[in-house]
């Protein structure tokens, strides 16, 4: 046994755009390629959400140029509604820092995602951000940025009034990547976003002439998402302590009601009666016993109601299949929804289009194409939790084989979706969400079944039709030349209207 | 088309510790039976790193009580360095505060995972953390803490000097959890854990009367790790920026010189020659163009060598074949290491065993033990880098079937691990590493390939033998009945002589 120098500890506190900057893979930016899809899909997400936020038809243009040194400018431009000019440098330059933090459906969440684009810009190209931005009570506002990562500030190099002829962003940033290996996911990014956004419109420049049109599917706005109340199950310790403390002179009763979702003065009542809890007890003077007990008691509890949907916005049926049958060819399309449900009291909603054509591959699985809250997610499948629960699913029993090209459309929306890691690309395992997507997916299995058997007995019917036709030709040919007539009426008609197939999903 | 109105949007900020409570999926506290899980391997890494820095053969004492609500208690005792008194509220308290920010390896990169484990406890049980430590320069102080969530702040509720018999750490959390279905992978990780550290020893108690011991396997503590410079190829910007901003004074050459590793006056003045630049230039007249210019010239020029390995602790070749051999039954194991290489300036070794044994399930592949800076990974293995690179490894050209039951244990240590989220479960593509993982693994295979092909030799030889044997034991008696002797003499001796089979790896 050998005994060695200790050494001396010294103990530092790092701020988020530093652990950020060291640990950058984990918010999608690990390597070039990565780094260029990451800022496109962050760029481009910001402007959906800030066009949801505007209620205007999202109007995206992406323009990329590769220049001389390897560097590559990423420039996005929106027509949402803008970002206010003295929030432009935090909104950009800071991470953990936004508009996002509401109880709403929203594709961003962190605040974090465009602060990691400039960041990676700065470390590998030195360049700065550049936003030009006009909201409804500006005429547009001009910023040069770079971010201070180790105290997570924003550094404004430049700053001047500049004249933009509609609201919205316009977002420049210069970034070392790798726009060959990107391009894929990119194209593939582009196309499944339009799916989930049908009334979104995005083109893409690459270079001088390159120009990709994705969208629009519809011209339809989605109601507006609106920011709920937390649901009672939601409630842990941290969130009582906090809204106690907001409305330490309210009673227990009254607390109840103003504070949560779904919770009137009926259910209230009755809740605190089962609880055996006084209505009248004043929150700020309730000990830590008491908060305790009312925390187990709201996430226990079984009489609240589910939990509001206002503040998501699932596709829809009409929407999501219509998109899918828009950018793949389709034979058949189902489409079926569950919820809302809720996850530790955060609602949400998981909803999928399962279709056939030659567009997908032949597999004993459909190929599986996932979106949360809006977003197609092309990273890290296999650890996601849709994934594990549609390769779980039996699909041979619902006549999934080989011969039948399927493709499995799944979104899930919800005011908090648990993702693995910042970089949002996959889902993590939550029993709730698990469940919901089983059991989603079997129905969805027991209509293919449905389906593929009238496709099958459809084909039966073809045949048939064309036997009989075939024979009904030479009785007509047969009569024809026995009434001496000169031309032989058509059969094609007839027998169509004895034979006709139901081709309908 | 339609208009809808618009919504008012209202900016936030949130702190670290506000931005991992609401994701703490990301941290790996997903649900109640990872919260157990984490906890402990947390408390456990924090414990292990701990006794290094003291250079103490780790004893570790983890002890698990349930109590009737549900609440399970956690206790980890070791023998470590112990922290400071006035360091504890902080390192315990506070997220992204730490000691393991310095350039070598650690197990705890974060400064995270603990303080996760007190939030979760707080938020679930709303019981304070407990800490008990003693440093060489103290006789032991007790604190009662809980996290300022909103402010990322330790709250200290009680502080009291109080007797510790010897150096070291005992930390105690409650939390909700789920003991009995954390159990098998809790079971796992200590089993895994030593092999990983083979000199620790580590107990479990759980409830009043089950103890496990785990190693310890080996007596030898290893070489104390040293934190290095940084490498010239890991400067990027920031780096540079920040470095050239504390050494303005200096000239290029000094600079260089004193703020990397690998780099003598002799390699500074080939680069500079190389790249054209003014050795006697005071960095802190350098323009932006220039440390742009020295950035890109550090990062591709190819005459630094190897970054220095004095940071890292890999297992090494015997300690590592020793701790498989005893945790699990092996027939024949074979260790290959690669490296010291490089990530983007980040030194890292990978290290294998590949063992046969029975313990080994039978299959086309090798079961996959992970490794990271000596702690097991669990989790998410599915889209973790190392079982990629050990899919694509075309297993059967190293005549590996499905009869020989192999193992593969991985170990990569690096100043960084690229971890695709803050929970520390799965390591990122990132090229470099890949590359040698791929080589190692083909080494490996073709290691295997001659050990089989040996066993497979050596099993001819036995039937040989055996066959050979029993005619000779036929002459024998026949001779002996000849000799009219009494006693036929035993053959034994002369047939293992002549057939003596070499079964050493």
């Amino acid at each position: 046994m050998s005994h060695q120098k200790s050494q001396t500890i010294t103990f530092e506190s790092i701020s988020p755009a530093e652990f950020f900057y060291r640990n950058r893979q984990m918010a999608g930016f690990g390597n070039p390629t990565q780094a260029v899809y990451s800022t496109v899909r962050e760029l481009v997400e910001n402007s959906l959400d800030s066009c949801e936020d505007a209620a205007s038809l999202p109007r995206i243009e992406i323009d990329i140029q590769d220049d001389t040194s390897d560097n590559i400018i990423i420039k996005v431009f929106d027509n949402g509604c803008g970002v206010p000019s003295d929030e432009i440098p935090n909104a950009f330059g800071r991470v953990l820092y936004g508009s996002k933090y509401s109880q709403r459906q929203k594709r961003g969440t962190f605040g974090l995602g465009v602060t990691m684009a400039i960041l990676y810009g700065q470390i590998t190209t030195d360049s700065p951000l550049i936003v030009h931005s006009k909201t409804p009570d500006s005429q547009g506002m001009l910023y040069q940025l770079l971010v201070d990562v180790e105290n997570n500030e924003p550094i404004v190099e430049r700053s001047e009034e500049l004249q933009r002829s509609e609201n919205g962003t316009t977002v420049t940033v210069t970034i070392k990547g790798d726009l060959k290996r990107a391009y894929d996911r990119l194209m593939d990014y582009l196309k499944l976003s339009v799916i989930s956004t049908p009334h979104a419109r995005i083109s893409l420049t690459i270079g001088d002439n390159v120009v990709n049109h994705f969208g629009r599917f519809s011209n339809t706005i989605p109601a507006p998402v609106i920011a709920s109340l937390p649901h009672p199950r939601a409630a842990d310790l941290e969130m009582l302590r906090r809204l106690t403390q907001k409305n330490s002179s309210k009673t227990l009763h009254d607390f109840l009601c103003d504070s949560f979702q779904r919770i009137g003065p009926k259910t209230t009542a009755r809740f605190l009666r089962f609880m055996n809890m006084n209505p009248h007890q004043i929150v700020g003077e309730m000990t830590r016993e008491d908060l305790t007990k009312l925390g187990t008691s709201l996430r226990s509890y079984d009489g609240f109601e589910k939990p509001d949907s206002g503040c998501l916005s699932p596709i829809g049926k009409q929407e999501f299949v219509r998109s899918v049958a828009s950018q793949f060819n389709t034979t058949l399309t189902h489409y079926s929804v569950r919820g809302p449900s809720e996850w530790q009291g955060n609602p949400f909603v998981i909803e999928a289009v399962l279709a056939t054509g030659d567009d997908f591959p032949r597999s004993d699985t459909p190929s599986l194409f996932r979106f949360a809250n809006r977003v197609p997610l092309l990273y890290d499948s296999s650890d996601d939790i849709l994934t594990r629960v549609m390769k779980r699913t039996r699909w041979a029993r619902y006549n999934l084989h080989t011969a039948v090209p399927v493709a499995l459309f799944v979104h899930v929306c919800s005011t908090r979706i648990p993702f693995k890691a910042a970089g949002k690309q996959s889902i993590a395992s939550v029993p709730e969400i698990e469940n919901e997507a089983q059991l989603l997916f079997k129905e969805l299995g027991r209509k293919l079944s449905k389906m593929t058997t009238k496709v099958q007995a459809s084909a039966r019917e073809i045949k048939k039709m064309r036997e009989f036709s075939k024979s009904f030709r030479q009785i007509v040919r047969f009569s024809a030349s026995l009434a001496e007539l000169e031309n032989v009426p058509s059969t094609e008609n007839l027998v169509q209207a004895l034979f006709e197939v139901d081709t309908d999903a």
